[in-house]
């Protein structure tokens, strides 16, 4: 071995660590780099599932006689309630549309409430009433619930964990490890609008804004895919930290590169104004109701005609496609400047909105 | 109709709402009378799924190729680690026993984190290593996960929420409501255990004691059962509300009186020490790894036998019998005084555990 180092500092390996953290800064939960970070380093070394190292958004379970789904969310949001939701539609919203990401029909969901002595009973019952709304939407019930009471101070007014199960049918299989050089990227819709949302419910926008969060369940527009015969690849719901996390996950999981149309990526004019504004890249920005489907390129029209068939999937459009080369990493073709590479977010970039 | 109040006031049947409350009090979460008004009143109006009114704990789910269990739980404990176990431990086992509870076995578990800002990170993967140890215990997997972090102050330290599924085995038919008359009341061993080390744990007790908690996986102890060819009819595992609660629920939902003997309910003297001096009720008190068991009396015997072969079931004695009348009661036949109605905790009785 040589003392030397090495010439080219591109053909070097990285053994650097990340920074070592003594204590979980709020970054850890920011879905980008730093909470990849944690659960790489702190809980996969000593929680050993295959199933969990997949790192899809539902754990996908074989019972013997048929697939199952299965996956679990913490939410937390503050305000509880905002334009176009509340924590309770986002955490039926959110679980429902993890099971959809890997093809399942999701059927049952679970509710553990963890509330604060002191919440209001009416605005409880608001949020309760709202996550019934949720389920009916997506066609599933909510079967199992919890719910613990914290003293005052030691929990920020409600937080719900939602789970859900669902069925899978035969002969799909969808991960973020299917995608393959070739195929188109698809996106349901604008970007960033519940992310903005919350921000401007928390009265952090200098201006005021018409948006609302796009909560929704997405399990039809699903169904639709599939329904139109399109060979699904990849499904994923770009929530926390974002498409770009969303795509860097896939791109990783794929070991493939995916190249983004800089010009094709749908944004409201008031979330362009608004993250222009504080300085965020809408890329970033939390979606609670859009998708990102990856199919191969002869089947895209078909599947933007199917999706474009319901209202949660309207704004539908083609915004990029998979190339074998540089493998994990996500490009952004610009009208006028260079390719530039898009990164996970590293970690707390947005004021935290779950 | 008249207006003249009824002459006996036991014909007359009760209008009268409990107590209104505008805000949540932190006894909606005691796991007592109070929790239940909360579910009954604000929950149930609003969240309408027959599978949840069953009100057993998991959820049996009809897939159309078989039967699954579906359970939550949500975690909060101060200390987050305690003799005997901590929440990862808890969090593990809580929801495996839920499962074994409906006489599923249990395979699969999530777990959703919501981690403050400045936990120290070794202090979370000791406790990330203690839920493998117990996944392993169980013969569980840990197969979904999610990591939130939240701003110091807006959570006390961490919660777990845990869920988990479970496949339940045909002919299996194990409810709160199957009790029936004649039958005998087992439990698995002493009681109290739990709640009476996390008081010790915080320093509440005025005297040491070397009580740990009993935090355990019961699914084995279910399959010896079953093995034993026991007719189980009803299973529970008495935490949060302790026996007392427990009881309670069965009686009512099977429509039947349970009669304890109260000098056959194990105890151990270091918990009754401590219930004595802080006037609890060793019937309150929370277990995390005990089991009721409601079987025909002829099975009594082999079913004792049967759990006294795991160190777990050890402790395992009858402790009571199940009676026609008072339908929905829970009586105390007491050694030299007359006999008692054990009702459920209304609210807040021991200091918080969970």
């Amino acid at each position: 071995m040589s003392n030397a180092p090495p010439t080219n500092p591109l053909n070097a390996s990285c053994p650097t660590p990340l920074p070592q953290h003594e204590r979980v800064v709020l970054g850890h939960g920011g879905g980008g780099r730093l909470t990849s970070d944690l659960i790489e380093k702190l809980f996969r070394p000593v929680l050993s599932s295959r199933v969990l190292a997949e790192g899809d958004d539902s754990a996908v379970l074989d019972t013997g006689t048929g697939r199952l789904a299965f996956s679990t969310d913490a939410h937390i949001v503050h305000p509880l309630e905002f334009p176009g939701g509340d924590i309770g539609r986002l955490a039926v919203c959110g679980t429902v549309n993890d099971l959809a990401m890997v093809g399942a029909r999701p059927r049952w969901l679970s509710a553990a409430f963890i509330i604060e002595e002191g919440l209001p009973t009416d605005l409880l019952a608001r949020i309760a009433a709202s996550m019934q709304r949720a389920a009916e939407e997506a066609g599933v019930e909510l079967v199992a619930a919890d719910t613990k009471v914290a003293p005052r101070g030691t929990v920020d007014g409600l937080q719900i964990a939602s789970g859900g199960v669902g069925l899978i049918p035969d002969g799909r299989d969808v991960r973020a490890a299917n995608a393959k050089p070739g195929d188109a990227v698809l996106v349901s819709g604008p970007i960033g609008n519940h992310g903005i949302a919350v921000l401007a419910a928390r009265g952090e926008l200098a201006f005021d804004t018409t948006l609302r969060s796009d909560a929704a369940p997405l399990n039809s527009l699903v169904e639709r895919l599939f329904d139109a015969g399109v060979a699904v690849h990849v499904l994923r719901d770009p929530t926390r930290g974002g498409v770009a996390a969303s795509l860097n996950e896939i791109a990783k999981a794929s070991a493939v590169s995916i190249v983004l149309n800089e010009e094709a990526i749908p944004i409201d004019p008031q979330v362009e104004a608004a993250s222009e504004m504080l300085g965020f890249d809408p890329l970033h920005i939390a979606n609670e109701g859009k998708l990102i489907a990856i199919v191969p390129s002869g089947d895209a029209e078909r599947a933007l005609t199917a999706m474009k068939e319901l209202s949660v999937g309207e704004g539908a459009v083609p915004i990029g496609r998979v190339e074998e080369a540089p493998a994990g990493r996500v490009l952004l073709e610009t009208a006028l400047g260079p390719t530039r590479i898009i990164d996970m977010p590293a970690g707390e970039l947005l004021p935290r909105i779950c």
